[in-house]
């Protein structure tokens, strides 16, 4: 805007101020280097080419709105989408009335999915007869507009014409039909879907099973044929084996559309919540990106399945979330308390075998868990025969106290979700005191290095020789320990993980966490726009630092030692590149060596070391000889 | 109370209401052991056999104050403490005028010893003849009442008649005298020192160096004796070694006469940080029993040298305090930055030499730092002369800023002070994000393993067992090892230490941490009433759970790194005695046994179970072997 403006206004001479332009930009930003400083440069160039002039008619008479631009939600959307996100999403969101609103703040969910951004210029595009199947790019699509489905081929009789399949490969799907279908019009077009294919078509190698092919000719058609794969069968989910990306990706995700940025590194670890455990999730989301993309009016990326099913999703503070989550246990395990009393008293009347049943469940996975459901669906129905057969009021206030309490017989699965500002550093107070509360609940850490949404500010998980705000010359001091010391609890089941470097790693690592009945920790590396990166190759970055030993893949889990065995797991090989090759991919290391390239090297010698020592005592560590439970 | 008023008023048959308060105190108390139940039921029987009537005046007719009471306060005492804190202890402090009180709030130290309690119904005296001069009595008082001096034969001249001493035993002190000294006013006659007083008595056995006789017969003599032994002069600060208790303990406490718990297990680790660092400290301190008793108005245990030089002392809240001690640190480090600015500047107008000298002086060691305070002192000089002479105006400005900043250049050691609840609870966050900081700070950790001052609830410190508010049922978590995660950070020195156990132990992890020069942090084991012990032998109980395992010493310096040693020294042995007879001597973990004994008895074995895993944990730890910073 500026070169145009000084392009065309006349204020300065049109070469002068073009001149002084590239100047400042060469002053502003010489210290993040070159690169950054031509493409600015570029940016300006390519500016004054494309400037053109645009013929505004003097006079504009339509209604409001105007009838040829499309509302802003299909008109298929529910009335409160409709009526009341809609409007804000026109911009109208000031006209509606307050009685318009959720008199509890309480929203709807899964309403992301009826505003349809169509902000891609390039969209994914499948190749059918490359795709090996791996699920990976479902796994790792920030915005969840990758999907697959398996399904008997008579369903596809009602299928458009340019809807694609292949025969499913995996023998578990005999027989089936494979689909891996894209929603082109909320794809943002990050293209990491592409970098992490691993398929190679071997006739054009410069292509994989994937590639990115420009939205807008395929918009309609893939409109039509995203309708009609949402409308094919959800896989059976008990009978998903769930340690397998392939098979595990077929499971519906509830997080999806978000308003996080292209290529978001927080976002695929959500999705796997969601997809895992979303059907029976609480999350307490901490202040940070992922409570503004994952709770921005007007639209909620977090959703619920056909049956109704989804997380139930709220916001607290940088300073206090973990406590708020502990309060969705408490409250919980309270609450199924009670329940169980008013069950134990009122056996006979709902018949025994159900009640011990219930009472019983192990509910330690997906199969346990349908059961305990349909268990749960027949004490409803003896609940609802009773109330309209019993006239004893103390009775009735029994029956209709157990009636509202009779869902939490199923297992809930409580997350506490933030970055690394809230878990490093603001609430690390509270997360502390609630990790070591012992109780059940599950934090994952979106771990960013760096206050992302808050402007780029350096956190205690910053690591050593990052530029960040209040780290201008570098961080000097290294990145804090948060594993290390959830791990001096020796209760706490502990998880490092990096999609990028090894998917596999952080499906187990998320499982085992859920599974475990006491506190668990996952601190997930993130990688952000912030890391000075290009966001469409951002996974290679997460394997290049597991490969120097900037980061650690790693899993404590307590249960191990009953078995005798050392509790941690250091599932990490030994660094085999030098810290430099990964930190020097990231402009947050490298424009250190162009502004103050002594302090560069003194730190980067150090965040060296660092590396070595921590791998060092983590191996140290690792190795300790296994015990019996009773001598350890 | 309630016996007399039964016995008395007759509003209930006199027999009968006894039998009704013994029934309560066996239901109220049972929990808690019979013991306690016995020795309530005591008190009951006492109370009767001491009933006896006291005849009134019907008439009272004096002047206040009553001038048969002795004044609140000494009239040797400054204008202050006789005009305004002397009105709030007699009571009439709401008779003073709001313009009495200090405008900032800022109040002087060293009034404690106008206040003369005489509280101690015994007192321990000194037995000349069989005192090895070992000072461990000295440094285990919790009010600073019993002190120690050598001197020379001339200074016994003007001695009172009844005023003891013997001939100095140390090598060091060939030719000199020694008298250990007791303020029996101040004493609060709570035995520790009797308890640990290493000396025997070989013609009668139940005798030590030191003995409990009645306080009243001695009251007057040793008012003179204290008198005396003040005036005497203290001895040559840098001479000492400090190594040695015996010489150590020869320095001049600058915290005295606290309104501590008779026996307390804090106020002798904060004594001792006044005797060591007290004429350079600036101590922040957090909500808890060391702000009550450290900050209780009308006066302070806080005090100053005849220099006029002791600790600057300020409460902050439980959750800030690291922070606010943070902030003197930060404080300092940037005033006596200005200061070095402006030394440089007028380097030639103050003297080349005097300035380099000063700019560059080690202050590793007293006399470094008493030579550096002979160059301050010159340096004033100096700068009163400038001023005299010069008339420049800007010069004169930034002579004047050098003088206010002046006593800068002399080393600060700030301290930042607070218990369990503060440290390992409300203010955890705040003292990770201050260990993180990487600065020059000492943080002590008076851990009495629960909430002592708000009235015995739970901490994350209180031990797996022990019986406290918010765990009638014993606490079910183990104690959270706060030193293990500072450690995580690896530039943090941590000591844990424990007087009671190894007193020479403890004082060298004093002198390390304050030498170091980044964060440090002590935990200090404090025996409390809170436990349910004995406190006239609580150092025993120290002694025990260090013998048991239940707490450990140890000391981890970072820079033992860089001589390739291992961080952390394992300064315990091995658990030699269960650890039931160590928390067995404890009402605190004992009472479960009364009311839940299969809970104790679970508990118990959790507890052992604890202390083995750590142990062989740390011994792990600490045998890591040897490696060279650069490889480590």
């Amino acid at each position: 805007m500026q070169v145009c403006f000084f392009a065309v206004s006349g204020v300065l001479e049109k070469e002068d101020a073009i001149a002084h332009i590239k100047r400042s930009i060469e002053k502003t930003y010489r210290k993040k280097g070159d690169e950054i400083v031509q493409m600015n440069l570029n940016a300006v160039d390519q500016t004054l080419e494309n400037l053109h002039e645009v013929n505004v008619q003097t006079t504009l008479h339509t209604p409001h709105p105007t009838p040829s631009i499309k509302p802003p939600v299909a008109d298929t959307a529910p009335p409160f989408v409709r009526e009341v996100l809609g409007k804000m999403i026109a911009g109208c969101g000031d006209r509606l009335p307050v009685s318009a609103l959720p008199v509890d703040g309480t929203y709807p969910t899964g309403t992301a999915k009826y505003e349809k951004r169509n902000i891609a210029q390039e969209i994914p595009v499948w190749d059918t007869d490359v795709c090996v199947q791996c699920g990976k790019c479902v796994m790792v699509c920030p915005h969840s507009v990758i999907r697959s489905k398996v399904y008997d081929v008579e369903a596809l009789e009602t299928a458009p014409e340019t809807f694609k399949h292949t025969n499913a490969r995996d023998h578990d799907w005999q027989g089936l039909k494979f689909t891996i279908q894209v929603a082109v019009e909320d794809c943002t077009g990050c293209g990491i879907c592409v970098d992490v294919c691993p398929a190679k078509n071997k006739s054009q190698p410069r292509l994989k099973a994937i590639n990115m092919n420009p939205q807008p000719p395929l918009r309609e058609s893939e409109r039509s044929n995203w309708d009609f794969f949402l409308d094919l069968p959800n896989p059976d989910r008990p009978s998903l084996n769930l340690h397998k990306i392939s098979q595990q990706q077929m499971q519906e995700p509830l997080f999806e559309f978000s308003g996080a940025c292209a290529g978001c590194g927080e976002t695929p670890y959500l999705k796997l919540v969601s997809q895992l455990f979303g059907d029976r999730a609480l999350i307490a989301n901490a202040t940070g990106c992922s409570s503004i993309y994952g709770g921005n009016l007007p639209t909620t990326p977090w959703t619920h399945n056909a049956e109704g099913r989804g997380p139930a999703w709220s916001n607290s503070l940088f300073e206090d979330n973990a406590e708020f989550g502990l309060g969705f246990r408490v409250s919980i395990d309270k609450q199924r308390e009670f329940a169980s009393e008013l069950l134990q008293q009122l056996a006979s009347e709902l018949g025994e075998e159900l009640v011990n049943a219930i009472l019983n469940a192990t509910q330690h996975d997906e199969a346990d868990i349908y059961e305990q459901r349909d268990r749960v669906a027949l004490l409803k129905e003896g609940i609802q025969t009773l109330l309209e057969q019993i006239s004893d009021n103390t009775l009735k206030s029994k029956i209709q106290n157990l009636k509202s309490l009779a869902d939490l017989f199923v297992k809930k699965s409580v997350w506490i979700i933030g970055g690394d500002g809230w878990a490093y550093d603001i609430g690390f107070g509270g997360l502390d005191h609630v990790l070591a509360s012992g109780r059940n609940v599950n934090v994952l850490v979106l771990d960013t290095e760096v206050y992302s949404n808050t402007g780029g500010q350096m956190s205690k998980s910053t690591p050593r020789g990052a530029v960040a705000k209040f780290a201008a010359g570098g961080k000097p001091a290294p990145k804090k320990d948060l594993g290390l010391i959830a791990m001096t609890y020796g209760n706490v089941y502990v998880a490092s993980v990096a999609m990028g470097a090894r998917d596999e790693h952080t499906l187990k690592a998320f499982l085992e966490a859920e599974a475990y009945d006491g506190p668990s920790l996952i601190i997930a590396y993130s990688h952000c726009i912030a890391h000075g990166i290009d966001m469409s190759t951002a996974m290679q970055n997460q394997k290049a630092a597991v490969d120097s030993g900037r980061w650690l893949l790693y899993r404590y889990h307590p249960d191990r030692r009953q078995q005798g065995a050392n509790p941690l797991q250091l599932d990490s090989h030994a660094p085999k590149i030098p810290l430099e090759r990964s930190m020097y991919l990231e402009n947050r290391f490298k424009m250190l060596t162009k502004s103050q390239p002594e302090a560069a090297k003194r730190l980067l010698e150090e965040a060296q070391q660092d590396v070595n020592t921590r791998w060092q005592m983590y191996q140290y560590l690792a190795a300790r000889p296994t015990q019996t439970a009773r001598e350890d």
